[in-house]
């Protein structure tokens, strides 16, 4: 993990934390929240995206590379493409959105899009990358990838002065495996929580099952953490291993958090970052006594949101 | 201007620059955003306000602060005065809003809300602050103050290759006195754009009439430079000596400019950071010719933006 952010501190933006008066007044706890809202891209997905890319060879970075997703690991790493000068290819899903593919196309990296859902792009951009002999990167399901998100912990471990849970939106499991697993090996006592949408809990029934289930997804404000896992990732162990507690919030809950968020902190964030807030929103209704005098962090992981999502939360 | 970055330096953030691919491409100008909305507290003002109140005696310190301010300015002193442990009270004009005050509030300052514009606050400050012999914090009015918001300039000298145009907004002056005098101490060819918006342009007028004049103001998205400027003060013969050039924007240039903001690169800003980036819009559709192939800097000075203004932006 120290490893990995000595390789990706050049590419990347240390996030500060914020203390959030308005929220630890609900439970009592004192509450920090991890800006990766303001990380270049505009999400966490950009340290999973570089480590990967640093961790490759000379050769393999030269010859290019292949990625799959939906929006932000797909912008990540086509920043990643750009700033080291090689090329790639990312295959999106068919209802990626406009402006994602924009972005994508922005920083000189090809756009393949095709029917089906991001585990069917998955799928595709690893064939692909086995057919022409290129690095796959996977959004999550990646030891390389999973110690860069992991990097968040390292900088959380070094910024505050203890911790004691942390509220993390769970998708594929890349972030919240590389947090915990890195702050767990500090002190194996930290409580870590994690929160899923309602509307797509692949992960979170996965886990639950003992192993990858495909289940359809509703539309839900996170986007982030939408759709579902592929079979054999690793980030169902982890999850297993490191995660805590596993909460479930509703579209209404992610909207609230959003708007108490911009409102009171006056940073934008995206659905998977309401996503978390709300989890922790949640237990500081029903538990708040386990949260008072606690520290407790919150991850913001990404500010990436549609002008139209916007306005429909505000 | 460096004795003022050493000591705020551990009160406030460094805050990001971030280049906009979107804008540059507007005019051939490289354009860097300098995201001081990330700063703590929403705004660059809390630069002036800690480099202030550190340079107060520790007695003066002690007795407590007295500051005038509809907003920005007051969060920030607020924010200093808990940070430092002292005490404040902070005049507030009749206009200012709920939320401000609430946040002034919440650090435990003292708010003082009277009739009249924000011209009358700040006389009502000083007035109190020479009765109760404490020391009395402008927004702009105070060398200290000026050389606080500096230290953008500092910054900014340090995070880019050279820098040849800055466009920054214009209120009392205090934000554009700071970073101009100290680039054009390292280069004085840097060319410093002041922007106003049209229904609120008081500094705009004085600096071109050659005294402070007291001239009334329309409502205008960017609340964050609105108002009065107080006689004598010392931002008018700075501004004279150190902008290039003065442009004013319409409402509907701001709003524009700051949906281009918030679509693309995802981060909130208030609307004076929107009269800054509308400037710079202004000249990269009449002089693209001239800024072709320069290093443009832009000030994202705050993201204090309330959410019903927000939601209407959108």
């Amino acid at each position: 993990m120290l490893a990995a952010e000595a390789r990706i501190r050049p590419y990347i933006r240390e996030t500060p934390v914020e203390t959030s008066a308005v929220l630890g007044r609900k439970s009592g706890a004192r509450v920090f929240l991890k800006l990766e809202n303001f990380q270049l891209t505009g999400s966490f997905k950009l340290r999973g995206a570089m480590s990967k890319l640093l961790a490759l060879t000379p050769e393999q970075q030269q010859r290019g590379v292949v990625a799959a997703s939906s929006g932000n690991f797909g912008v990540a790493v086509a920043h990643g493409v750009q700033t080291l000068g090689t090329r790639g290819v990312v295959f999106v899903p068919a209802d990626a959105s406009p402006a994602k593919i924009d972005a994508i196309r922005e920083r000189g990296v090809e756009v393949r899009q095709e029917d089906g859902d991001c585990v069917l792009s998955e799928a595709k951009a690893r064939k692909y990358s086995e057919d022409n002999g290129l690095a796959y990167l996977s959004p999550y399901n990646d030891p390389q990838v999973v110690g860069g998100q992991g990097t968040i912990g390292v900088e959380l471990a070094r910024q505050l002065d203890g911790i004691d849970v942390v509220y993390i939106a769970l998708g594929g499991g890349g972030l919240i495996s590389g947090v915990a697993g890195y702050l767990k090996s500090l002190d194996e006592r930290v409580e870590i929580v994690a929160c899923s949408s309602e509307h797509s809990k692949v992960m979170h029934e996965s886990v639950a099952a003992g192993r990858v289930l495909e289940l359809d997804s509703q539309p839900t404000l996170s986007d982030g953490t939408a759709g579902g896992v592929e079979q054999g990732a690793i980030t169902l162990e982890l999850c297993r291993r490191l995660v805590d507690r596993y909460l479930l919030v509703s579209e209404d809950d992610i909207r609230d958090a959003m708007r108490l968020i911009i409102g009171h902190h006056h940073v934008l964030i995206e659905g998977a970052a309401g996503v978390a807030v709300a989890g922790y929103l949640q237990d500081a209704e029903h538990r708040a006594e386990q949260l008072a005098n606690r520290r407790v962090a919150i991850i913001l992981c990404g500010a990436n949101i549609a002008m139209p999502t916007l306005k429909g939360v505000l």
